[in-house]
């Protein structure tokens, strides 16, 4: 079913573009769907995005708008008028209309809330810019459909066609009170199903399950894909009915926090993708890069501490990068568990039983892992005072990574900081360097150096 | 509005359990979410947790059932027979019930089959264990609202009624010619909207998204995402209507790929989360480990080689752990981008423009970070040829490394395996070798050892 941008389509695209064959554009993304449409403006040079949006109708243009790169979308608005950007704003739901005026400037904020006619669109966009970025608030759309327990099924069919045509998908129909107060909930089935001349608050279901309209947005996702629903209002303090918050924003935040997780444990700081430019690429990079390169000029001081062993014991130079990759990647194994553990909510008992829980894996893991290293050591060098220090080590180094790769995750989350930053390059490299020196530690303890 | 479990409401449960109490625990339940209540018996002991599944209606079990985790549900399911199983079964919707049994043994599958009352129901199921599991298929239930188009609005009012008692949730509403192939779609809110009289076949939209039955899951999740769709009609390669897939099972799949990748990218093997055991965790957690131990062995093998430089430069060997983790980060950010572009698909222009990219990026990144490790070298050794001849090398280093993040993916994706095992571990590992095996190259050359 998917459309496939072909080279023969961009080339027939291109072709009318440059003859001005208006007809025949609007032909040709006719039966287009608008999101397929805003990957084609991705591909088209600049110019012919912009002839494009200007062609078609607002009603397909805002939602072309609505599904567009942040990066292409920024450069389009700048080529309209408050006027223009205004026109493809009234043809939107009050979400997606808040979320694009909110990446303007302010100045151009308010030139474009003052150019919207429809005064209640405005006075919704304000109240939906009010809100704090990682809200409910910020989620939500105010269409919806709304009935008085009053009401009867006739009169309330009657009343929600009108509002229904607002309303691009009808979820649940929200019952209130004369105060506005969310008392409870319809489904359209209930309403298909009950007769004409019975009341609403006969019918109603008065569980609804709601969220408060300052709720930390990654909470609202929780509770909707927990208890599986495509819809949740959203009410104030006195439980007035203020909007609702539907799946598909819930779908579109989950993927863009699986997203950040990935990057931050791949060690990008921020969203990238991979048409980004060299430099907002480097950007992202350069940061942890340098972190890393930090944590390397540690690990050097350190190992330049031990030269003096170097003369009799060279080999134990030569297992430092061993012995860095494995502290990196218990750590990295052991926050990652626990990250993504914080994230589901089932990260279960005390970070000391957490932490005893780690103890025990690590060594478990780390003698099985030096048993094949000592050996290794054994047979290659013939020197077993050597194997038994070099194997020793590494046990100790991986109960210690995996303990700062279970604790720093778990002490930020306590601190209220988000717990997935200590993953990827800064649980590697603090291993790296606690790796190392302990390493050297234990075998000059070991050998009597 | 979310439930919490206190311990006081435990306390109050495993005591009403204890005097064998069965109205107050069902008292207790009442009010509460089966989320919540699968929730709860992951905190009680096994034997609490069957009483209470005996305990309740099949009604509420079978949702339950359906929230538990995969272990818990397995172990209560030994302890129910195939009979009690059909009747939990019988509750649910197809989807989840082929689910489920799918997680049976076989022998115990066909008896449970062969249990179920609702002859429908077992032929439906039949039908989606069928399916294979990466497919279309396996995601779809067998529960719709499907409508002729012969059928006046009033028909079909009437007879959706029906059909809608067993659907939990009606998104559209499926038109359907004499063959029972899918010719388009109705919208609850149209079927409201339209006069009583009226013909389907007048008001129906004619265009509607669906997707083969042997689709691949991840593909039908792209589409149902990419157009904002909450519910897809699934059909055969006749356009005969099977089935139709919801947003909620999307969300689900969308959550498992994206704890998969991260955990790929973390190098734990398989789907653990941190409240397994021990030896569970091992086995997820060594393989990739072991993978390390191999590629420290390998780096410990070139670095012996090198051995005879140590006498005039040893200060070199103290810098591999840096080089091996700026290898070893520059991979996996490279990696991960490319990774994550071809898990959303905008991956755009050939392997080599990707690869003429990196080059330039890893090159501005390599040299703006070598030229802080060149001053510190120099400063600190005093030594300006050495610092060149470091820093040098780590440009390359870094270069090399971004070249193999970005082509292993790319390679492996083009190859039809996915791309995401190509992070985290393996990525490091390899780098680390290569890294510090051209370290030592390019060092031994620029000195003119």
């Amino acid at each position: 079913m998917a459309f496939e941008i072909t080279n023969q389509f961009l080339e027939k695209l291109v072709g009318f573009i440059y003859e001005n064959n208006d007809s025949k554009i609007k032909n040709l993304f006719s039966e287009v769907h608008y999101a397929d449409i805003a990957e084609v403006l991705d591909e088209v040079s600049f110019d012919e995005a912009i002839y494009i949006i200007k062609l078609l109708d607002s009603e397909k243009t805002s939602e072309i708008l609505t599904e567009l790169d942040e990066d292409t979308r920024e450069k389009i608005l700048e080529n309209l008028s408050a006027k223009e950007i205004a026109e493809e704003i009234e043809e939107m739901d009050s979400d997606d209309a808040a979320d694009i005026i909110g990446e303007l400037s302010e100045e151009r904020q308010n030139r474009v809330i003052n150019a919207i006619e429809d005064d209640e669109l405005a006075a919704d966009i304000k109240e939906l810019l009010s809100y704090n970025d990682d809200s409910a608030g910020s989620l939500m759309a105010k269409e919806l459909v709304k009935v008085y327990e009053t009401w009867t099924v006739a009169g309330c069919l009657r009343r929600i066609r009108a509002q229904a045509k607002e309303v691009s998908r009808v979820h649940s129909i929200y019952v209130v009170d004369k105060q506005e107060k969310l008392i409870g909930r319809l489904s359209l089935k209930d309403l298909i199903v009950a007769k004409n001349e019975q009341k609403i608050s006969e019918i109603y279901i008065n569980k609804v399950d709601s969220v408060n309209v300052n709720e930390d947005d990654e909470e609202v996702a929780k509770i909707m894909v927990k208890y599986d629903l495509e819809a949740i209002p959203v009410v104030d303090d006195a439980n007035v009915l203020l909007g609702r918050i539907t799946i598909d924003d819930i779908v579109d935040l989950l993927k863009e926090e699986a997203d950040k997780d990935y990057q931050l444990a791949a060690g990008l700081t921020q969203d990238v993708d991979s048409d980004d430019s060299i430099l907002d690429l480097t950007r992202a990079r350069l940061p942890w890069l340098f972190l890393g390169l930090v944590g390397g000029v540690g690990a050097f001081i350190i190992m330049e501490g031990f030269q003096g062993v170097f003369t009799k014991y060279a080999t134990l130079f030569f297992f430092t990068p061993l012995i860095a990759a494995m502290a990196g990647n218990v750590g990295v194994q052991s926050s990652a568990i626990i990250v993504q553990g914080l994230a589901n909510d089932d990260v279960k008992g005390s970070i000391n039983s957490r932490l005893f829980k780690e103890m025990l894996l690590a060594a478990l893991n780390g003698v099985i892992l030096a048993l094949f290293l000592f050996l290794f050591v054994w047979i290659y060098e013939g020197k077993i005072d050597l194997a038994l220090a070099i194997s020793a080590s590494l046990v100790v180094v991986i109960i210690i990574a995996g303990l700062i790769g279970t604790f720093v995750p778990l002490f930020l989350n306590k601190r209220g900081i988000d717990p997935a930053i200590a993953t990827g390059p800064f649980i590697t490299t603090s291993n790296d360097i606690f790796g190392i020196l302990i390493y050297f530690l234990i075998a000059k303890l070991i050998l009597g150096i």
